[in-house]
């Protein structure tokens, strides 16, 4: 299988490097491919612009739309193009990253902004012209792992930690655009303490890392509630018998 | 007062713009100043890097670390001190942005990450020692608004829409970041259908924004639990008895 990592560190002697390198060399040595997006190695330009788009500075720049129509006309810049070509060659995605103010470093955020542009990650439809979305896209079929390092402890980013639960401070990369993109979406990977850790605690996290690669295509999904699965009215507000009384983000988990 | 007014959207005639304008204009006219972070029209660098820190390159490069004892010598980039400066005036911050991939632009959230530096905005003390974050720091007794403008309509936005409840999906932002840092965080302004909105729309928006921006100092504001409030234990994960058996992000709202 090819696998993309994407990824967002800084510092080639971080711990986020170390735990890439040796998560590649255990998909290799299982026989996937893997190809790497290492953002800023790559010196990825994550800022949405006209210039992306070919478009006309004289009309008003409605950012979906334009980048729709780009996508379509073969338009889009090539620093772009080149990271979907990894994507439609892709069986599995891994996002990796340190968790910066509760979310993506801005270079990873801008990835999505850019490469995820509307004709080709949303707004498509199925043949029978039903809109796609929440469990059914362009990454259907394809497991994607999110791996997360912190400098705080676990116990913060727990269901009742100050930081706030991690599974829904993600909630708008692994429901909201990877779920969203029809990605079989899985438990995140949490990587706590990063500044602190010692070589002992990198070879543990490298460990579980690598089991987690290994049964990519075997574990539990997160179980998000499909668009179209039944729970959700026509105007896609979740049924008042499902979940009854209860509200936030994690009503949208079965 | 003076409020600081950050904003990122890429084009000059979008209605994030229009209603920049359109609150800026209210603001002047109630007698405050307003000083604007166009981050588009700056041209603003996102991305966090060890240039910005001048950070020896033999080193491991901790960012928090690293960024920390610049900013203790000064010696954080010129660009991110003239926020930092402009911070520092403002008696209260707005925040406006479209939603992309239900976050911040990357221009934008490479602002929190590349401003918001240890030392500046977190990792501070009380003068008894005692650590600062969640409902006291460098943003006390400063209210915070976030406007967000979305292309989808309000309903996919609440308590039980398919996109996830606005006040949990800007939990980052609203409690990880603006109330970490002290702020007076108040409730989100949510522009809906903001690419397919009418004259009429926009005049409604606008109206909406004037009495928000008129009543920055009154409204009630989100009720975060302070850190130090007694909500939680001293390792910081919510007390058995608040919100007893409950979890996820909504526990953190008393």
């Amino acid at each position: 299988m090819n696998v993309l990592w994407v990824m967002a560190h800084p510092d080639p002697r971080s711990l986020t490097a170390f735990l890439a390198a040796e998560g590649r060399r255990a998909l290799s040595a299982a026989g996937h491919e893997v190809e790497v997006s290492d953002l800023y190695a790559m010196g990825w330009n994550p800022v949405v612009d006209a210039a992306d788009y070919a478009h006309d500075p004289a009309e008003r720049f409605l950012v979906a739309a334009a980048a729709k129509k780009a996508h379509g006309a073969g338009a889009l810049s090539a620093d772009i193009r080149a990271e979907q070509e990894k994507l439609d060659r892709a069986d599995a995605l891994v996002v990796q990253f340190p968790l910066w103010w509760f979310g993506m470093p801005a270079i990873l955020k801008g990835w999505f902004d850019r490469v995820f542009v509307q004709g080709y990650a949303y707004g498509l439809s199925a043949p029978d012209g039903r809109p796609l979305g929440y469990g059914e896209g362009f990454l259907s079929g394809r497991p994607a792992l999110t791996v997360v390092s912190t400098g705080g402890p676990a116990r913060l980013y727990g269901g009742r930690g100050i930081h706030g639960d991690l599974d829904e401070l993600l909630f708008p990369l692994q429901h909201g655009t990877l779920y969203h993109s029809g990605a079989t979406v899985l438990p995140p990977l949490l990587v706590p303490g990063a500044d602190r850790y010692t070589p002992e605690d990198a070879e543990s996290a490298a460990k579980e890392l690598r089991e987690r690669l290994l049964t990519l295509w075997t574990t539990e999904p997160v179980p998000f509630r499909p668009q179209d699965g039944g729970d959700y009215e026509a105007d896609r507000v979740l049924r008042p018998e499902v979940a009854p009384g209860r509200s936030g983000l994690g009503v949208h988990r079965a």
